[in-house]
């Protein structure tokens, strides 16, 4: 295998080729070379035609064969069955990026060709975008290598879009929004390459400050993870993924991994890696032209200005549900806003100017909040009015946005009023001013900021190490592989939690009388005993359990009725022993959980036990990289969490133990390959310690397989 | 007092005088009357002024005396300090509705003049709308009596506002999105006349065909039930309630002088009315525009077709969302939409023509579906693409529009795309076509329909009559307010209960130790015991209380100690006795409550118990009218609900005697003008029956005050 080539030669291509450019201005073959050549490309075009001659002006070349040597991009638009073999040539070429525009490969099922290519390309030092795309746009060179529509606006936006249909009426419709884009891909069926490497460039790009990516099924889950989280340190990634509802939902093993739905774990991961989800695709467009202009606030102190109490009251209820801080001290707010603020207005925040306020008095205000250090970013509120200067107050807007910029302060304007106010709103927007006619939109611009700001003050804490006895789960969990076995015992399963240091009911496994008599007085009175065997799943059905032995008679008793029972349950039943393991004390019951999700990897679980988790689905999750600090924002996450700080009189619970054992298991699950499922159910939590009181670990079905295939 | 004046000239009013009509046109009385003549009003027109002469052609009374006798409206436009006298002169000139536009009330905290003003109309048959506001619009006598905008966009919606700013520019706004008006109101301050009043005119007129409100603060909360319980019965009314938020709940507050309520059971009443609620204003509008000209569908199952597989997908995500129902039956899908879908396409819902479609493929789809009888509704999705005939899709969209309409089929259409696009939504929904440029935003809209359209199909269910013991109930509580208390003894608010036939433990005050020994034998071991005085309200901590006594001896040893307790603790406390009740068996603990809400009068509240409502706020609310199915509405909006179906391995709980027991505390507080709070913490619920074990019923402080002042 060669090395595959730069990424950069991608966006920044000396050359590209198209094979597939067609004489027949209805074709794809010819609108892409069009729009190549008419969109100004800055390096050498090849088209590549049988039928040779010249279009738009360029000579083209019968075969791939004839092309010069390495060609940085070249273009793919040919039937899908020819496709592998223009692949081929192009490899004897030495090109390096193959864009396949050509579709009929995975999208309908046809998997194999589509794979056999990309190792081929792979092998050859080539690398395929695609199949199935509608090209890729490149503002550093000039490129407009798609059939979408001719004129691209240049800016710094970047799309990575994975439907090839939206990301074409996405330039239409960022271009009415007024949005310059950086670079727009295609990435369609990701044969090759996916998110992960276009990020990598695109973090680095100094043309692209906003990322947005259109996602619709994830590959690469834990790459993506990884590049993520680089990416969102440097600059805002929006993302909105399709199929949030039931759709795609994933199939999965363990029981509480079914209550995740593929979009509560996405969504958790997105959240970790510091991405700002957005629902529609008007919500990413607005974010994405707020985010690539907006400075970045200094500090969380969000002031209204406003001349409608009624508009005011909307924004902050906004502003609660974006999460957007409200500046507080009235003090200064009445020191800043007296002068803008007529007696019966209020300079509480929203600052109320009140329906007679004049540009004057908005530019009195204004200049307060930038002026005031106080104050890190301001949302101006208009309310159309009968007697108001319009123009001034544009003028004003126009002014103040450059002044807010100069300053660093995010400001704001939402203006609501009639075909006048729709006119100032549409023209403003097309200079790059922030204003919106409804406050909920305008707000939601700058929760998503406040988003982004606030993760970009998040410390990167160094993952921890514990000390895990790999070697001893090693050999537990290759004994029950050899044995065929999918799952492990109790008293295996226990083993591993006594490995990973996680403090667990302290058991034995008795095979006669008196040895659980001697285990009974080691554990202490009262005890539990249960059946062990591999052939008796449910031990309570079985009568195979016995509750609060409170002393020997008690256990004797019990120990003959158990193994009585199991026998009559099951005559076959292969019978280990009997475990004695000490009552567990009662404290409160949660769920913690590991698993391997086929889009990204290891993720852990947290609930609180039982009826929580099975009733009311108030779990949640992460994914790798995991430390201390994001655990304990994901249990913060459920609804049931303050169950934990202590509620009627209790204590407070040792939420640190917790958070241990949640990164323990997932430790555990991340560095042993053969471990699909952990699930701790109930970890009870006392006010010192907890303790795994039933764990259930299923393993890898088979060699390369999965469980949940 | 005289009968007040219809409604009815409030709204279609034969002649008004302008009391304050001005000069100056740079003042509100000029810009009212202006408005008013050049608004063409139907109607006479009074300008009253003490200057006199002309104005904009009318000649000018000089005082309100002058006017001639029972004008139908007189808008008041003068300084706050001179309103009371004109509103005197007004009565005697038999005046029957003054809109009051002059501030300077009870948004100022002048409470009194206003309520003064208030009554002294309504003692002459007069009715004051404001003060505060921004006028009255009414589209059938062509009256713009604002001083907004002068031209307004005759039409079907009828707006009602509590804030005049957000009036004055909505006005302008709805042109702006062709919304036309067939009436705006402005509110105010509803000192006098306030929405129920608006609404039992507006419910009954036939030019409005959709009711908004933007509404502040509540008034009249039961009036208002009432009414819009009955008006969303014959129309759609949307509401927006600003203020949702704590913080924007105080803005409202200073804002309006009035009480916002918890949003939560706004909400919760809301729903029960039938209303449909929206965040944001553009929200509200897209409703607005879509509820008054769509059909009413025939049935759940919606349809959407599309040329592109992601905007497909982001639809169905929104559906969920917006709780739209998408029609499943893939061979009734396949024989309605083969012809438009190729090979490669997709007949399942969303239907996907796929990128190669023509206009002609659209049509196909659409006319399938308005053919079809299965399917109800449509929504129509378009990707802009290369080589499409877009002047023949628009073309299309008007056609099938007026189709979708005469066969009574909501059809919906969303298009991405650039300028060309973006052209295409603007004209078409000029022409009153829904057409949209977000998925989500159309979607939202036929959600709202449907949201109506269930409504609409729920059968009203007579209220039921409960056997309720009132004189008993009196006779309780009377004597506890004749002693002063404002809360009751827990054997009184036991005998409420068992007033009201809701079961409670069965329980005896014995004032001796053989009393406590009969009761305990009556009752059955084991026992409870708990001390009876109202000078011990923490009767646990003082000792007070004996769980669990299993026989003769324990009780006699539990009675000297709890009196030995409770001396020690308090003693001066008098002991009235000590109570001998049944141990409750374990069941499923509920919260049920009921209590006089400020704003609505009497709510009614349900919530699984402890935990539940105290750490997860897991509770819901419904106000008066009650039935037993709305009652059921109420609980299954718990997340916690499930828990009474019964989970791991239990039996399904009774729950319709919680629907009961929910009812009658309703009932006594609706019917018991005393008691304001009764709280059941926990009624115990069983496989058979409920067990109201702790009752917390409190009283009204004093006569016309109320607890929670």
């Amino acid at each position: 295998m060669t090395d595959p080539p730069d990424i950069t030669y991608l966006f920044e291509p000396r050359s590209v080729a198209v094979v597939g450019a067609s004489h027949d201005e209805s074709k794809v073959g010819y609108k892409v070379l069009e729009n190549i050549v008419k969109g100004g490309f800055t390096g050498d075009v090849y088209p590549v035609n049988p039928k040779g001659g010249e279009i738009l002006g360029l000579p083209v070349f019968e075969r791939v064969e004839d092309l010069p040597e390495g060609v940085d991009i070249a273009f793919i638009i040919i039937p899908g069955k020819y496709v592998f073999e223009a692949v081929k040539s192009c490899a004897e070429r030495k090109a390096k990026f193959l864009p396949i525009i050509s579709s009929g490969f995975s999208e309908v099922g046809n998997i194999e060709e589509e794979h056999k290519m990309v190792e081929y390309a792979r092998e050859h030092g080539m690398r395929i975008l695609g199949p199935n795309i509608f090209g890729i746009y490149s503002a550093g060179v000039s490129l407009n290598g798609t059939f979408g529509p001719p004129h691209i606006l240049k800016g710094n936006v970047a799309i990575v879009t994975q439907s090839g249909a939206l990301g074409g009426s996405m330039i239409g419709k960022t271009a009415v929004e007024n949005i310059g884009l950086s670079t727009m891909v295609s990435v369609g069926n990701k044969a090759d390459i996916g998110e992960p490497d276009l990020l990598r460039y695109l973090m680095k790009s100094d043309t692209a400050r906003v990322i947005f990516m259109y996602i619709e099924g994830v590959k690469e889950g834990e790459e993506l993870i990884t590049v993520l989280s680089e990416a969102t340190r440097v600059k805002p990634v929006i993302v909105i993924k399709s199929g949030r509802s039931k759709r795609g939902a994933m199939a999965a093993a363990s029981h509480t991994g079914s209550l995740a739905g593929q979009d509560e774990v996405f969504d958790a991961i997105m959240k970790q890696c510091g991405v700002l989800r957005a629902e529609s695709l008007q919500e990413a467009f607005n974010w994405c032209k707020f985010l690539a202009s907006a400075p970045l606030p200094k500090g969380n102190a969000t002031v209204i200005v406003t001349n409608g109490g009624g508009l005011g009251v909307m924004a902050t209820d906004a502003c609660e549900k974006y999460d957007v801080s409200l500046y507080d001290d009235t003090e200064i707010l009445r020191e800043a806003f007296s002068d803008a603020t007529p007696d019966f207005g209020s300079t509480k925040n929203p600052v109320d100017i009140t329906g007679q306020a004049t540009p004057q008095h908005y530019e009195s205000a204004l200049r307060a909040a930038l002026d005031h250090e106080s104050i890190d970013s301001i949302i101006a509120l208009y309310c159309e009015t009968a007697v108001f200067d319009l123009e001034a107050f544009v003028e004003l807007m126009r002014q103040y946005h450059q002044k807010a910029l100069q300053v660093g302060k995010p400001l704001l304007f939402s203006l609501l009023g009639g075909g006048r106010i729709e006119e100032c709103i549409r023209s403003l927007k097309n200079e790059g001013v922030p204003v919106y006619a409804d406050v909920y939109e305008c707000v939601s611009c700058l929760g998503a900021l406040y988003q982004y700001y606030h993760h970009s003050l998040a410390e990167e804490e160094l993952p921890e190490e514990y000390d895990i006895d790999y070697s001893t789960i090693n050999t537990v969990v290759e004994k029950a592989t050899a044995e065929n076995r999918y799952f492990l015992l109790s008293h295996e399963a226990q083993a591993i939690m006594e490995a990973a240091r996680i403090p667990t009911p302290q058991s034995y496994i008795a095979r006669t009388l008196d040895q659980a008599v001697a285990f009974a007085e080691k554990v202490g009175y009262p005890v539990v005993m249960k059946v062990v065997s591999r052939d008796i799943i449910h031990k309570s059905d079985a009568g195979g359990v016995a509750l609060d032995l409170e002393n020997k008679e008690e256990l004797m008793d019990a120990y003959q009725a158990i193994l009585y029972n199991s026998r009559q349950y099951n005559p076959h039943a292969r019978i280990d022993g009997i475990e004695v393991a000490e009552m567990v004390e009662k404290g409160t019951e949660t769920i913690v959980g590991a698993r391997i999700d086929q889009a990204f990897g290891p993720v852990v679980m947290f609930g609180l036990g039982g009826i929580y988790v099975e009733v009311m689905k108030d779990v949640s999750f992460r994914a790798f990289p995991l430390n201390r600090e994001e655990v304990l924002t994901m249990m913060k996450e459920t609804r049931s969490y303050p169950l934990l700080l202590g509620v009627r009189g209790e204590e407070k619970k040792d939420i640190e133990s917790v958070q241990d054992a949640i990164m323990k298991v997932g430790a555990v699950i991340h560095n042993c390959a053969l471990i699909t499922d952990i699930e701790v159910n109930p970890l009870v939590v006392y006010e010192r310690g907890v303790k795994a009181v039933d764990v259930r670990i299923l393993l890898k079905r088979e060699k390369g397989g999965d469980i949940n295939e």
